[in-house]
């Protein structure tokens, strides 16, 4: 038995949705979730009670950025993630690709692994497969992931299929490496937006029998349908009995249509930045709280929501502090925003209980998309 | 009987320190008090929950800033300051008169009172004894304080009399423009450093029978020892039987020195402020935990801390957090500061009771000036 045992204890019978239960560590992780994302070993605002509030089980973490600062060997030291952030709960890291291929001109990529500039000090660093997993074995995460090269968007054919080939290369000798008794690896899907490359890299990382799977590259500027439609080919390769997490995804629509297409587990930085940015999630859609039209509006930021901001506080009130630049502002529209995913989800596990999912995506997205009355 | 109510419980025998009760419609404070400072109806990095946690009986919030932004009529639609910043517990407006004289140049004063530019946009306004009162009004504090002319530091005998006697005729005006019965109005004894001043301000305002008194004007740039003689000479001339504030201290020698002399509340910037650049205040001195030396140190902030801060998270991790930017650094070190004080203030009511507050100021101060160990 593994570092994670998954259950899925009910599977929907008009879509591939179904409701889990994923043990760790650290506890149980009600699927399908969403993962707050905290880069720097901190979601950005939020305590770590403020998370067990607002009903966050698991949160990510950013390898990239923790390897450059503080430096995986002194969060080693301070007892891992977990001791370091002061965080009970199940953490997920991942590998680094992402973040350094996002560097765009400041790294360079062979088979050996990717060569980078920090975005700190432009220092020189090379990261590996094998230094991937040394990094998370040291940060010790619940769930650690394989390090993935995520072409870009658009690619072309022959670029992509390199680039997923590479990935399963890379995949084995992370399994290779790979040597922590109590944390998981999970392999990452790749493939761009071709079909077959997408169930050819899927087979692949089947066959290694990895106890869950990344879908990666997706959300990465294609248009919806097209996302949903690679989804659609590569949730079905996969095994049943294993977790699916969609990376880098957290829109509510994009929620609802993942957890549909059989989605198991996101992660997404959206909630959070549109928080700093003074916007917020209602079920109107999206409202610019910072805008001079809420000046006296004395309304919390979304009626019926059960966060500790709607609770307390008006949208005047929120304004004011934004608008002064006053920290509380952001806390308390990024509290919002990480309570109104979390409470979606919860929703959509009420939904697949009941196979009403296709009700709550058409009732959520009719009002979501109307916008404010 | 008056909006608010004071009641010596206890006075020390061999200090002029006094336990006292203020109860204000919003509840019940112990004396002596320190006041955190919400200068824009917030204390800066904090939710109202956190300041009940850390112990804050009543905050103070500043009028002129309220006033520019976003507004006294605004504050007063939403139900006042406590329904604004939703904190149930008490609050002290100061007057105004202190942010608009430390504006320098961008100032003028009259008899009828002062024209200003506005430190956001330029914009020309005009604040009275009169006007301040009735913003004070429409904020709703539980306590309010007189529109005074702080004088400078060093300022001449002459210009501190002239001062010091406009500030007497302001007090008039603005006990006859209060008329809030459910709000107190303070007085503030000014003075500048002239012991005859100070007792000419303390004795013309007890004459107008404030119930309570602002200590103005100190802390200013003088020498402590100034100030501790400033404090015996005004003092006793204000009555037993009402409360005490000095107004702008919060060092925590001074606030050993200021109840030693008779003092019931404070107030000071000083803990938040030094929180946001990353300094704390332990048994043994301020630490600036940003600096390198703590980049491995996985002890708390302030061992033997009761706080949220100290219970769960490393000097290492918060520096980690300051240097990353982030703003979860800033609410521990902030959270830690007020808990810090508040704490101490604790203490010292505690060593009056027993008549041991010369010994717990010994002590303390001798810990807190040898420096870490």
């Amino acid at each position: 038995m593994g570092p994670i045992e998954f259950a899925v204890d009910y599977t929907s019978s008009n879509t591939k949705a179904r409701l889990g239960r994923l043990s760790t560590p650290h506890g149980v992780i009600r699927t399908p979730v969403f993962m707050p994302v905290g880069t720097q070993a901190t979601v950005k605002a939020m305590s770590p009670r403020e998370l067990v509030e607002v009903g966050a089980e698991i949160v990510l973490a950013n390898t990239y950025h923790l390897y450059l600062r503080p430096g995986h060997d002194l969060v080693s030291r301070a007892g891992g993630l977990h001791g370091f952030m002061a965080w009970d709960r199940s953490i997920l890291t991942d590998s680094g690709g992402f973040q350094v291929f996002s560097l765009g001109e400041m790294r360079k990529i062979s088979e050996e692994g990717v060569t980078f500039r920090s975005h700190l000090d432009g220092s020189a660093h090379f990261i590996s497969p094998e230094i991937s997993m040394e990094i998370q074995m040291a940060l010790g995460a619940d769930i650690a992931m394989v390090f993935d090269e995520c072409a870009p968007y658009p690619a072309d054919y022959s670029y992509t299929k390199d680039s997923m080939e590479m990935t399963s290369r890379w995949a084995r000798r992370c399994l290779a490496a790979h040597n922590r008794a109590d944390q998981a690896l999970f392999g990452i899907v790749q493939g761009g937006m071709y079909a077959d490359l997408r169930k050819a890299s899927a087979d692949d990382l089947v066959s290694l029998d990895f106890p869950g799977y990344g879908i990666g590259g997706l959300s990465v500027g294609e248009p919806k349908g097209l996302m949903y439609e690679m989804l659609e080919v590569t949730v079905p390769r996969l095994p049943r009995d294993k977790p699916r997490y969609l990376m880098g995804v957290g829109s509510p629509d994009c929620l609802l249509e993942g957890v549909m297409r059989g989605i198991d587990m996101f992660d997404c930085v959206l909630p959070t930045r549109i928080a700093r940015h003074g916007s917020v999630f209602t079920r109107n859609g999206t409202l610019t709280v910072r805008n001079a039209a809420f000046s006296q509006d004395f309304a919390p930021l979304d009626p019926g929501c059960d966060c500790y901001t709607c609770q307390n506080f008006s949208r005047a009130y929120i304004r004011h502090l934004l608008r002064s630049g006053e920290i509380l502002g952001v806390r308390l529209t990024t509290i919002h925003n990480l309570r109104f995913l979390i409470r979606l989800m919860e929703e959509i596990r009420a939904s697949i209980a009941e196979d009403a999912l296709p009700k709550l995506r058409d009732s959520f997205l009719e009002q979501y998309n109307e916008g404010p009355q």
